[in-house]
């Protein structure tokens, strides 16, 4: 019924309410979210066209319903992936609410962590909102120790 | 009674020692963690000569106790800091047995979030040992929800 294809440049705008609106859903507000987005777009306009951000949109009928961006990120080699200086990073996973329900979030991960897999990644992150969190646990993805401050 | 001091490229032995003894002291074994500091020194020597890699080092009469270290990493704009494409990272906190409990983590925590906000870092993020997360939630840490798979 969906169909899934890779992100392009051209999905830039898309990108940027894909990920403005996954974290509206999560309770954070337009004050916050209007700034963010204005400097996203530029950090990831020269991400999408190199492919070091890339990704899956899933599409209805040629229009939109969802995406998911992924991205190899450096990192120190870790008991997790002693050898391997990079982690997979999932990010802006987002369906139209409208679509919910019917698998796309699935497909989209089940995508990157092919991908991950093709390029050889031992270990994947993501950070879970609270409606992403029981798929991602049914997948196999688990709690890390990570915390956070802002100064 | 301790001394404090910048990281220095001469430190690469040691940084990589913490390392290997903070996942020893949370349970990995030398299996994995000999290939892991294996493959961490190359990744670090060029970072500590650039200074990508920073930290201190904890002394007692002039002996290394301790260590931590420190990254600015880049990460899209968030709504934890939307104006801002990086974030910083401690890792590598890790005190001598002999040493614990005399604060000297707790002084290496002060110098990075000094350090962090002196170069205008408005997010932090770590990954918290059993032994350290009561320290980091005293300091105002809270868990964030990073999930991890390995593939």
């Amino acid at each position: 019924m969906y169909d899934y294809r890779a992100v392009t440049p051209e999905d830039l705008d898309l990108v940027c309410r894909h990920r403005h609106e996954m974290f509206k859903a999560s309770g954070r507000g337009d004050d916050v979210l209007g700034p963010m987005t204005e400097a996203f777009r530029p950090w990831l306009a020269p991400r999408l066209a190199s492919g070091a951000y890339f990704g899956w949109i899933a599409e209805d009928a040629g229009a939109p319903v969802g995406g998911l961006g992924m991205m190899v990120i450096d990192w120190p080699p870790h008991p997790s992936h002693p050898t391997q200086a990079a982690r997979g990073y999932i990010l802006n996973v987002f369906v139209e609410p409208a679509h919910r329900g019917a698998g796309v979030a699935r497909a989209l991960m089940d995508l990157a962590m092919a991908e991950g897999r093709r390029r050889g990644l031992r270990h994947m992150i993501l950070h879970a909102t609270a409606m992403g969190r029981p798929m991602y646990e049914k997948l196999g993805w688990t709690q890390t120790s990570e915390m956070a401050i802002s100064l």
